[in-house]
């Protein structure tokens, strides 16, 4: 039977090409949030789901992370990067001449902001809640409209590829991660995400908690903080680490930071990025 | 002559209140972008800017981080924190039961997503590029539109004020920095904004880093991570610290600093967060 993965939808958006890329033959089921998307694999509707996590430019999808802290019971299961392209689609018939209004999540609005003032200098942009439905609401406009997405969603849509590659960083990469009610057995080649929090000061301790690491000689992959949602000024710091958490050191580390914290939660360990899976 | 304070248009947002909070004299002037915000600034066409960095609830506003790493040579000069509310704006006549529709900029609609769901459970939730624009784009649809803005854009938009405080968490600040050509001058109760990047494995030399301040005794108020825009897994740090960059110590916590790092950057100096300025 083939997996089933839930993923934040509408298809043709960078998250569905993740699932494809990660697991072609598997049922995809969209859902409107990252918080149902969760959900379904929480009430098993679904196997796993597939979450946008990082990009190279706009860093953490804070949405993801904050899930991770505050809502889920799922560890990470799998890793995965992709490039991240950006088209400009537009009606069958409209020439770049024509665009006066350019609809798109404001994150890809952002990420093509050079190429809209160099080629569509007066063009209007317009807020989308997805790249996906940005399509839609093109579509349902004039002539005089376009959207930015993927070049999949103007195929689902039956919108036309005016321009490919179309961002303006061409190191724009996006991280993706499988959750799953388990996370991955060893593999030899493993990363381990945790979070903690303090209750005092937090960047002495801090320091003290990075040398759990440092003397174990286990390698961050990343550090990051979030609010506690109580304060400002008050953090939840999330570690990416080299090893498995069933690695000795690593199960050492972790458990003398546990001892010096007042909140700790294991996202899991998995293969580091990239098939093979 | 008043001072002329340029922040992230259009009026009636959030940022405006701050520039209130901060100079009720000043000269407002409004800026589509916050890169054109600075650039007001840079050329002399205003004195001071206005930017939100930080909320309690969503985390740092990487635009702003952004901006201060990459492309800005202004210093933060001062720092205010304000409690942010959201409300409910409506044209004349419209009634909770009728509204089918809910415009505001996508933090704001996240923000208030159990008032929504609970109070306006089938409404839709439409994008708009700040909460200001929703206002304007609700006068413009029929009696079953709403938006989420500041009460303040309610009035300045001549819409109707149907509920205020939806916002789902009471603990929702945002801090915001005043950027100028110049620092603040040492008061005795300041904070010091910088960042630093590295070329080696980054987290083992954090800790390290980390330990220049430690050793000193200096209490760091925030740490951060941005993406350098050059690949997946390299960061630049950000860190604010406890007192002047002219403090003896804190100078040479810094020296120490920079002298381990590949790339550093002072945001400024500027007096611990609120009134009096």
């Amino acid at each position: 039977m083939p997996k089933r993965l839930a993923y934040l939808g509408p298809a043709g958006t960078h998250t569905e090409k993740a699932c494809l890329t990660y697991d072609p033959e598997a049922t995809r089921l969209p859902f409107p949030s990252i918080e149902a998307v969760a959900a379904a694999v929480e009430s098993a509707g679904a196997d796993e789901c597939v979450l946008a996590i990082e990009n190279s430019l706009g860093g953490s999808v804070t949405d993801t992370l904050d899930l991770l802290i505050h809502d889920s019971t799922l560890f990470i299961r799998h890793e995965l990067a992709l490039p991240i392209t950006h088209s400009l689609l537009v009606k069958e018939g409209t020439q770049a001449k024509d665009v006066k209004t350019v609809f798109s999540h404001p994150q890809a609005l952002a990420q093509c902001r050079s190429y809209l003032s160099k080629h569509l200098g007066g063009a209007q942009r317009v807020a989308s809640m997805s790249t996906s439905a940005a399509v839609e609401e093109m579509l349902q406009r004039g002539p005089d409209a376009a959207a930015i997405a993927t070049e999949r969603a103007g195929h689902l849509h039956g919108a036309k590829v005016l321009v490919n590659g179309i961002e303006d960083n061409p190191n724009n990469m996006t991280r993706f991660v499988v959750m799953a009610p388990t996370d991955h057995p060893h593999t030899g080649a493993d990363k381990t995400s945790v979070c903690f929090a303090f209750t005092e000061d937090a960047p002495g301790v801090l320091h003290s908690v990075l040398g759990e690491f440092a003397r174990r000689k286990i390698n961050l992959a990343k550090i990051e903080s979030r609010p506690t949602r109580e304060s400002l000024g008050r953090y939840i710091f999330l570690v990416d680490l080299e090893g498995h958490r069933k690695d000795p050191e690593v199960q050492e580390a972790l458990k003398a930071v546990e001892s010096q914290v007042s909140m700790f939660k294991t996202f899991g360990s998995y293969p580091r990025h990239g098939p093979p899976f």
